[in-house]
């Protein structure tokens, strides 16, 4: 696995926490076990585990306090945890130090269906959220595919499939409280839907990766759920063909909730997993929220354009089961891609370009994994220039990992060199960590560090992710 | 007019750096008349003029960057200055020192019509973005009444009329360019739709009041043109009757563009402005975008909602002409106000309050205002829960300043203890500064004051504002 160095540990200082974090817990809530511990150092990618010292489940926010202030008083690190589902080893403790795993604050303290937003404990999931709203007419829209939590997916600046119409978490909490290194908690806006006071504190914390402060409460904005929603597919001669359709889809103004792009490669995989008979070229599927006029409508409106751009089987629907054969192929999509090669692990990269530079970007990344001898299917939110190219890797195979992180380093470097980012939703944390530089140039690291400096001077929290300069 | 306390001034640092700023720009372009100066220290609240030393007009970021620098080096305050449009004393420099005026900055840079989004200079203003995108299809939605510039209205993470629909500043910022107080130049971000690479500097410098950096550039989402626009009005028995209208409106998902509130007063004086002849109770005006269909059933759609809520007079039109007409009680509600007090000024409050207390909100500032003995009609951005009461004041009766002062005091600590904000789109400015830690409490204002410290920390950039702990 591909190297990540550890920090420095403070021995001395984790000995010390440890022991007041027993007495002030209980030594059973001062968990230990090796299993527990490398769980919590799991990363989804090609970077290795960096367990913890120690795991702890806080129960409220004063407890997250008392063993923020435990830690800060002896320098030890704090990583926050919600499910484990980062793909950049964000919940790695390259120094050694404490995993708060808030799974346990999982309460959903108000729902306020006139206002249209909830305040939850970090733990709450999203499906779960999902599941306590059912009987509201009211929805939490950012889905990342992952069931992960709402701390950890605002914590990341998460988006997914319907970021085009509802956008990411950055748009999606209103307010939320955090624990700062200091163990004073703050409080970043109101429950008012806008507002200029100030510095917009929710949106520096939201996408801070836990290196700023341990979120302990969300108010999320909530959508109603719509009236009706209409499912389109259609497929293309050619990536080129099926973005000009997605940007003049956007630019006529139809309103689409998902867009998502599967290429040639991934819609084999799903024909053969899936017993599907897709054509086997770039294929779109879209879905439509709206009333039942509206979303006939718009996936009318879609079938014209795609006709413009040689779209082909174009399909549309409205009623459910109809809805979920029709995305069958991108609900599969992951699993099928695994079984293109048996036993190799999925590795995702995440670059997000301008729209029209979307169809070169990926045109030059399939090219690139054919002569680089990949077998590597693609699936994109193209409404927003944000697609995943799917590394099949035989992770026993050290020239070949090393390969594809020469892989990922070329498409971040290409992404931005077309006016785009390395990471549209899996942030950034270690794996990215020398592109954001390259991204955002040495100002913005600086300004960047100032920030860190100025409310966590010890570096204690989540240190490592960012690799901010110090 | 109320006292905002002039800071110490650096008098050598001031005069060594003219001096120096005479060599580097030529003698004329640091200009020092009384009026321009006193024209660039115009507030247009209760707050008295506090004028810079000299107003500059930069031509370039390189320009900007010179002058940062001497000013840094001699500790010079600078003041950016866009239309002077602020309600809250934002271009006032208690400190004396250098108003930067970008208006002369003021190229648009790039349009990427199938990116839908723009490349603009900072004194860019939205009509003239508009005029300039007329032949694209695409316009830039945030109108805050005032021809603002682009950069002012990020800097005070400004909104208006249509924030419901396509949201504030704070959305529609994509990234931006901002000198620092160190002369550097940082780049925000890429020019994708989304990005998790990184703290959000783009929000931060958004709302930061020129405190953080001197916007130089942004990059802005632009929309398409609606294929078709209605309009809608009905009349109401209450406000509190209206807002819940709202809500059923809001709940049931119509995607209203607008969706406006006139109370009692404003409609009597709208009446007598403009020759009406409305109902003289609260009024919802409200606009739909989307296609020829959408708009109507938008527009009936709310209908249904109004006559529940017992709604009367119900009218819609998808005619330009027609539209003109329902909306002119909307257009002419600024110039009717002031003509119910000859004389008077007014002064415009900004509390945003959640949508379910706004009824309550409104309601309890009508009742104090009477008591109190004001002429003071209300309009609101009730989509969002904001509204403004227009307090109509004369300004050389000291007592009647005072009692108007105390009214809005009043009201900012009303909208904070209903989970609401003192401004939901003008900004914190010399005039909020004391409810700013009433809203956010000490945490939240340590946060802000590290964030300050560590950027800017000489305080040079538009001191005074915000009011931070130093």
């Amino acid at each position: 696995m591909a190297l990540i160095a550890d920090l420095p540990r403070n021995e001395e200082g984790i000995a010390t926490a440890l022991d007041l974090l027993r007495q002030r817990l209980g030594a059973g809530r001062v968990e230990t076990g090796q299993a527990l511990r490398e769980q919590h150092g799991h990363t989804t990618t090609w970077i290795r585990t960096q367990p913890p010292d120690a795991v702890i489940f806080p129960a409220s926010t004063g407890e997250v306090q008392d063993i923020v202030r435990i830690c800060a008083t002896h320098r030890v690190p704090i990583v926050p945890f919600g499910t484990g589902t980062s793909l950049e080893g964000h919940v790695n403790a390259p120094a050694g130090g404490i995993s708060l795993d808030l799974g346990a604050m999982n309460r959903i303290l108000a729902v306020h269906p006139e206002d249209m937003d909830a305040v939850i404990e970090p733990g709450v999931t999203r499906k779960a959220l999902n599941t306590h709203l059912r009987d509201t007419g009211l929805f939490f829209p950012v889905d990342p595919g992952a069931d992960a939590s709402l701390a950890g997916m605002a914590a990341t600046r998460a988006s997914g499939t319907n970021a085009v119409r509802y956008g990411t978490m950055k748009d999606n909490v209103l307010s939320l409280k955090a624990v700062l290194p200091s163990g004073e908690v703050v409080t970043t806006g109101a429950r008012a839907r806008k507002s200029s006071a100030g510095y917009d504190l929710t949106r520096l914390i939201v996408g801070s990766e836990g290196t700023l402060g341990i979120i302990t409460e969300l108010t999320l904005k909530l959508q109603g759920i719509p009236e009706a929603v209409s499912a389109a597919t259609c497929s293309f001669a050619s990536v080129a063909a099926a973005c000009d359709a997605v940007i003049a889809t956007i630019q006529y103004g139809v309103p689409v909730a998902r867009i998502e792009l599967l290429d040639a490669l991934q819609v084999k995989a799903v024909n053969a997993y899936s017993k599907l008979s897709l054509p086997e070229t770039p294929l779109l599927l879209l879905e439509f929220h709206g009333s039942e006029a509206g979303v006939a409508e718009q996936a009318e409106a879609f079938g014209g354009i795609a006709a413009e751009f040689g779209g082909t089987g174009f399909a549309f629907t409205t009623r459910e089961e109809e809805r979920n054969r029709l995305w069958q192929a991108r609900h599969d999509a992951y699993w099928a891609s695994l079984a293109l090669r048996p036993g190799a692990k999925g590795i995702s990269t995440d670059v997000c370009v301008p729209v029209s530079r979307l169809a070169d970007c990926v045109t030059a990344a399939q090219e690139k994994t054919r002569e680089m001898g990949f077998v590597a299917p693609v699936v994109g939110h193209v409404g927003d220039g944000n697609f995943h190219v799917l590394l099949l890797i035989d992770m026993e195979d050290p020239g070949e990992v090393a390969r594809a992180e020469r892989f990922v380093g070329w498409l971040n470097e290409l992404a931005i060199s077309m006016e785009g980012t390395c990471t549209g939703e899996h942030g950034i944390g270690q794996g990215k960590a020398p592109y954001l530089e390259a991204e955002l140039g040495p100002a913005a690291m600086e300004v960047m560090a100032a920030i860190k400096r100025g409310i966590d001077p010890l570096n204690i929290f989540n240190p490592g992710k960012l690799r901010l300069p110090v």
